[in-house]
């Protein structure tokens, strides 16, 4: 594949990942620009998705200076894609900010709790005041001591929308203080969460919770990936399942940080969500008829069609490379692209030794 | 800040970054390239560091679309800076492989981990046979049932390593195949653990362990950053410590990815490392003088001057930025920048809240 | 305090416990029995409560071995009470059971999740059949490949209910296996969570959620607990909250399962939740008028005054000393010993070393 | 089984046990005791180990009101038994104590890491001249801040030696602070970590690390189980691996607790220390041969033969039931004993529904 050859086959032109280049009128928000600096940009693919939202061939646009990761994908998407592609599924939890307040005491803290639970279409009210592309979608309060933290999910429909979610909670927050006896310590309280590993975002999700799944075919295994299925199934489980464990992990998967993170360079995303992106599982199993079953799981999946680095020309390019038509869409194509990663590198690993393992083990 | 005035600064030139490109004999590591991507580039500083390695005034180049992260660094540099400048302290852990190995049982098992340590020393012989530029420095191995996870700890000089450890670990595992009746089932068995949240790197370390501390002038918190170190306090304590512990954290910080991956983008790194990067601790306290302390721990950074991505031209310029003459250094300038963003957007969290909240809850 | 005098206070009479044995009729769930094993106990107290459900002055009976304990709640308790007493407040989760269910793919997880959010009436109708003490509160379910993990979230009045629940949740488990295609994999998949430490179960609560605090004049924190409130605090910082972390801990506190163990044990409740107990948070803060706020939050208490081991009559004389009337006050008689536990063992702590600390540190 | 016939087994008398009574000279540590509470208890097995310390048939004594726990633990005993035994290891990590140290910046905390490892061997002479049953065998620093978390670990032979521990790091800690700057804030910094889940334990270990294993003839897995190795593999997998992961958990297994609880209740541990032993991974593979391989992996097991609640008469003909002749051996019977109730709690599962489920399913 190159930049000539992609082009023709998606009837586009992609000038700016070509000449490597900002546009002139690009909006670019950072301060103290001195310039810029440069990715690598490849495509894997095509892939081909069955998803919810997500439905074709897609090339996926990946920008890295890692060796092999391009490539990896690219194995992993040509397996799926001839085993009939990979399906995929997408729920959008909200973006969330969580400020934190004091009150007096625990009884306070309950009371507020309850009137928080009671005054959530007023809370929507005022928040839905600060722009029209946002909803306040629900709110969840915990208590510890005189400190209440509440977290607040917003639908900021094909934006990230961080900094819309930001901007709704600094008017919920006045409304609080103005109706209630709690007060605002920080309108992020590190309940949000962002950018930080944490449980919460696994167990109630963050931006949107993504699947993808494949059946490969024990031939296509075995052809492609250079493995079997109960090797690739063994590796998985001492990997990402039992590996992760013995090292107190959040992340039960190979190496979805890889993929996530060269996909959001590409794609004008927040790369410190690469954070909320290396969370989530791995699922393989063998089935009955000796295929493959491969899944996997992203609980927190934070990104957006317009906005932020979006607005670069150079990114628009990127998301045209694969034709999105949403964010929903575009984290369909990200959780099969991670699929394929997946699949790549643990071929690797099991081709790579298990091998060995079994003729000498005897067992 | 401009690019003509810091060439004048640092008595440098930047053409890449300046133009934005590539090096036509730029080594690139990307399969299927068809370009490439783009992402601003500012600079904040001076940060004056007084560390270890690093010594002297900084300008930090951080490369991000987020608007008010390079203005964010750059108000707590000034902070810092005005201050004293901050003090910072570096510890290798180096690199690590963990792959999982399996035997037939326990008493094996038990066997086994006996004569890794046993053999420590002929291991070391083995993997630096793949490296002049590679130390192991040491291995610790876990056993649950018939799995045996095994972490080689690597010195690889002044590059993140990754590779060069992946290739000394394959050399152990061969020599160990051949000396004992374990077998590898895959090269990484997740107890490395590469690019994925883990308590295991938190409290066991990954690449480097860096420190940055500052006290920051009680005057200075008032006219730089628009609070006060009491305010300061409350904000931390609420967020970094109850707020990440009410939501399951590994990361008792405000934003360490913001500031790690912009560093990351503009030097050179993995990006997929923004992972390890994000835990870590954040610690304040108002001194007796009524000063306020702050500090902040990143326990696992993984990066390198040399290698990877650094090979690009564009990346190496930003090195020169910093003049670095080591990882070390360059682990020491990316702490005290971390320091600097917590310092900005905790201020920036006080001051827009909590003033209110102390008249409201008159306590 | 001995049983003589105890007796005259509550004017009740504890043959059992003074004996120390079974009553003849006591049903006794366990099998192969060869007879029984016995623990001493003490009570701590008199501590004042003012919560939502418990008021007036409790002696708390404990049942240990461990030297010290029941002196150190009792040291607790008078500094609480000789303050005022104690706040407390309950809040009921209810008791879950979370079995997994096998679905073929994503598309057909993600209906079933859709089905059970859409038939909760009926899922309610039958669980409700199976005892006429439960309700079914509400569910929960997550998905991840072609699993689906439901956590049922069941009021079962004044009895710890974990059987009641599992019975309910058997029948719930029939009535879906014959109206969907998903299947029931185990009824109980870790997603409950029973005696073990997890995330869920502090995120999510289990049982009961129980708060206490209280706020101790600075001089009764001086007379009695032979320290100052910026002692504890900064104790209790580097200790509850830096430490904590630092050990990648789920448990904030200093030692809620000594508390919790002992309570347990004296009032019949089942031994292994003693690790659901030991998770929460302890809080310090010192007022501006120098008095010390401190509190717990229990994100899971299992607990009940009726069924499992408070069918035994040595439990119920447990239970009548501090005359119970229903499970949400025992919770917060728990909560508040609890409160006085971490009150008197953070002033030993403080008190041992602190001051010598401050001496030589000179700062 | 019933009194009498134990008795005549085992050709011991258990006067206290079948009288469920205190003897007149125990040394009880429980102030205000007003007298004792009671637990019934039954034995389950003969379980036949094979392990380093504990060789021969074991009946496991268990203090519990929870219905059907003894009878799990005797089938389990049976299949294991039945099919030649579980065999079993022991790792002495040593209980420990982890002081929190306080000093003046980053630089000086250090210098006091290097200090701690330059002066081991000086230490352990003063810790150990508390008591001639300690040994100080490593201790491990960790720096946050100005803050210096310490971990000793120390041997303290057949007793679980907490307070033996704490005695010796006093004595450690006055040295400490008369050698260098750094000043103890408190003697435990919840870096022990003592009876709170945290991964620290579960990945460094405490007290001693036990393993058990046994391998299942498929026909008792039939006969004796009501399963197949293969369904008991499926729902291993679903519940103590991924159910475990999805709710953010840190004991990958069944019901660990249970069984510890009733074993610490019968033979005189601490009750809190459950918490550490709810910790853990049970491991299921299907062999090659169709048989079922089952082990158990517990990080932190805190018990001992003697001290503590192991000085009443009743807690020692608990002991003598299993005539444990030392603290790894008893390690080893509780390993094997939980390995048995792994099994049968999870065929239970197994049995009650995964038929059906594949049925349904048909894949």
């Amino acid at each position: 594949m190159d930049l000539k050859k992609l082009e023709d086959i998606l009837k586009i032109k992609l000038p700016h990942i070509g000449g490597v280049s900002f546009q002139k009128d690009d909006v670019i928000h950072c301060e103290n620009r001195i310039g810029g600096t440069v990715l690598p940009l490849g495509v894997a693919g095509p892939l081909h998705i069955n998803g919810q939202h997500a439905k074709g061939d897609y090339y996926i646009p990946l920008a890295t200076t890692e060796g092999a990761l391009v490539a990896s994908v690219n194995r992993g998407s040509k397996a799926i894609s001839a085993s009939g592609g990979a399906s995929s599924g997408v729920e959008l939890v909200g973006v969330t900010r969580g400020p934190v307040f004091e009150v007096k005491n625990i009884s306070q803290a309950l009371s507020f709790k309850k009137w928080l639970d009671e005054h959530l279409s007023l809370l929507k009210k005022e928040a839905e005041k600060t722009s029209s592309h946002l909803k306040l979608l629900k709110l969840g309060a915990r208590i510890t001591g005189n400190y209440v933290y509440v977290r607040f999910y917003f639908n900021t429909g094909e934006a990230m929308g961080m900094n819309m979610a930001t901007i709704a909670t600094d008017k919920i927050v006045s409304y609080i203080e103005n109706k209630t006896k709690a007060s605002c310590l920080a309108i992020s309280g590190n309940f949000c969460v962002d950018k930080k590993p944490a449980w919460l975002n696994f167990i109630s999700g963050r931006g949107r919770r993504v699947w993808a799944e494949a059946i490969i075919k024990k031939d296509l295994v075995k052809t492609i990936l250079k493995t079997s299925p109960q090797k690739l199934f063994e590796v998985w489980l001492a990997k990402c399942m039992m590996g992760s464990i013995m090292s107190g992990g959040m992340g039960f998967n190979s190496h979805f940080a890889n993929v996530v993170a060269a996909f959001f360079a590409a794609t004008g995303q927040d790369l410190a969500h690469v954070v909320e992106g290396s969370m989530g599982v791995t699922t393989m199993k063998v089935l009955e008829n000796g295929d493959l079953y491969v899944s996997v799981y992203l609980p927190a999946v934070m990104l957006g069609t317009i906005g932020g680095g979006t607005k670069l020309a150079i990114k628009k390019e990127a998301l045209s490379i694969m034709k999105v038509t949403s964010s929903d869409a575009l984290a369909e194509i990200l959780g099969c692209a991670v699929l394929a990663g997946e699949l790549s590198l643990l071929s690797s690993l099991a081709e790579g030794s298990l091998a060995k393992a079994h003729t000498r083990l005897g067992r």
